[in-house]
């Protein structure tokens, strides 16, 4: 496994791989998540590449950058383990040099969910893609279908800036209890780490009802509240029932849709969701 | 030469040239300028693409996107006659197709000189300009001087969005009375047309006045002006002396910089610069 950390030096080792080339982004502490994006890369790929990348621009002034959690030398035994090719970890100063200023944006699908109470997170997500898919040119790239919204994001800017790219979602990893695995899920206490699965039991018991025929989004975003106003460490950012190519939020019966929502478990903020009406 | 319209078609033709491959993005009705280009492109490069494409999201809606001159088949002919490997002419329904959304924005360099005057202009430039890169895949890009901005622009986006593509920017091509080529000349009527090479004697009075030691800006910035308001055609919409970096005004004595301006006549609006203190 090549470590890389600037630009040139990803560039010369990558010219040496096989194509087709997989490329995960990751922003390290890695999990059974981020495990499951190198599986699905090495089966489909010649070579894989991992970035190992906790990028500034995503995170708000007020939010976790500092603490984001790092372990480097864990990350790495992990990605020798599965038999990952390149890893490419950059510094900020490799990706934001004095002068750094161009900004890739989307116009309409960052406004809503995530994008609503991170108003700048999708901006710094949308440029360092970007510069990850002009840095390391792969043809598949792989993201987790627990960022629903970044999936979305990543996909349509993929295409509309023409990037020779197929972007794959993977379904999300959960704990044995439901939970979606986060790096962030490592900022919760004992008695936290016991209500948070609340989230998946809200969604799945969304998701149950919507096929057994509750079709309206009212109610379905009434039954997803309700089951996290009976966990009393949960404080609600929001619930959505979203169009699944356009995030907007949807009215009246549905046949098909984006559960999702974020949840406050004191100053850990856990994202989740689930697709009802499309089979997988 | 391969003509393509469809991204998939420009994809397929790309895969079968030989590389490095040079391309040269245009909005067609080419002249001696844009040739220039393509001949640069030839000499160093083993494959040169062609695009023409009008791009509609660097025109304002009161700009003269509509009034734009085409000539499509004389280009098609003056690029066979050079040499050319590969021609890219997408429509709009090709670049932004319903549902687009997602902009390259420069923040500072864009806010200067023509950005000012035009202010989505190089957010459409630098989107588009991505959009080729990401499609043909080039190893080097050919832009001319003539638009001086947008070569800072687009080199820094390069920069910024690690595009593994170098950026070549080619002198400035000009008519015999110094009026700097440019497809918008064809507006211009016998009188304006007459009138039209002051850009070039106010510049060129300007570097003149700088080579014998007049180095400072607001003398430089005079010395242009005088000269332009001896035409009664032209009227100034700027006159700059700027950094050659970061595109802003430059005060009291200089070392080098970039003298340029904008100059209407009457609905026709000409843009031209050269470049002091810096050999070339």
């Amino acid at each position: 496994m090549i470590l890389t950390s600037t630009l040139n030096e990803l560039r010369e080792a990558r010219s040496g791989l096989l194509n087709p080339v997989g490329l995960v982004p990751t922003m390290g502490f890695l999990h059974e998540g981020h495990i499951s994006l190198v599986r699905c890369a090495k089966g489909e790929n010649e070579s894989v590449v991992v970035s190992i990348y906790v990028n500034p621009t995503q995170f708000a002034p007020t939010e976790d950058l500092k603490a984001y959690p790092r372990n480097t030398e864990r990350d790495l035994a992990l990605l020798e383990n599965e038999g990952v090719d390149l890893v490419w970890s950059p510094s900020d100063q490799d990706m934001y040099p004095p002068g750094f200023q161009t900004w890739v944006e989307l116009e309409r699908l960052t406004k809503f969910l995530e994008g609503s109470y991170r108003p700048e997170h999708f901006r710094g997500v949308a440029t360092v893609v970007s510069k990850l898919f002009n840095a390391v040119q792969p043809q598949r790239a792989y993201f987790g279908q627990k960022d629903a919204q970044q999936a979305v994001v990543i996909t349509r800017m993929t295409q509309d800036l023409n990037f020779p790219v197929e972007v794959i979602i993977c379904p999300t990893i959960r704990e044995a209890d439901g939970l979606a695995l986060s790096s962030r899920n490592s900022y919760l206490n004992p008695e936290e780490r016991r209500g948070a699965p609340v989230l998946y039991r809200a969604l799945s018991g969304a998701k149950e009802a919507f096929e057994s025929g509750i079709i309206d989004s009212e109610e379905l975003h009434t039954h997803m509240l309700e089951v996290l106003e009976n966990e009393p460490l949960a404080e609600v950012e929001y619930v959505s029932v979203a169009d699944l190519e356009t995030l907007e939020e949807l009215d009246g019966p549905i046949t098909r849709g984006l559960l999702s929502m974020a949840v406050r478990f004191r100053t850990t903020r856990l994202i989740d969701n689930m697709i009802v009406g499309v089979d997988h």
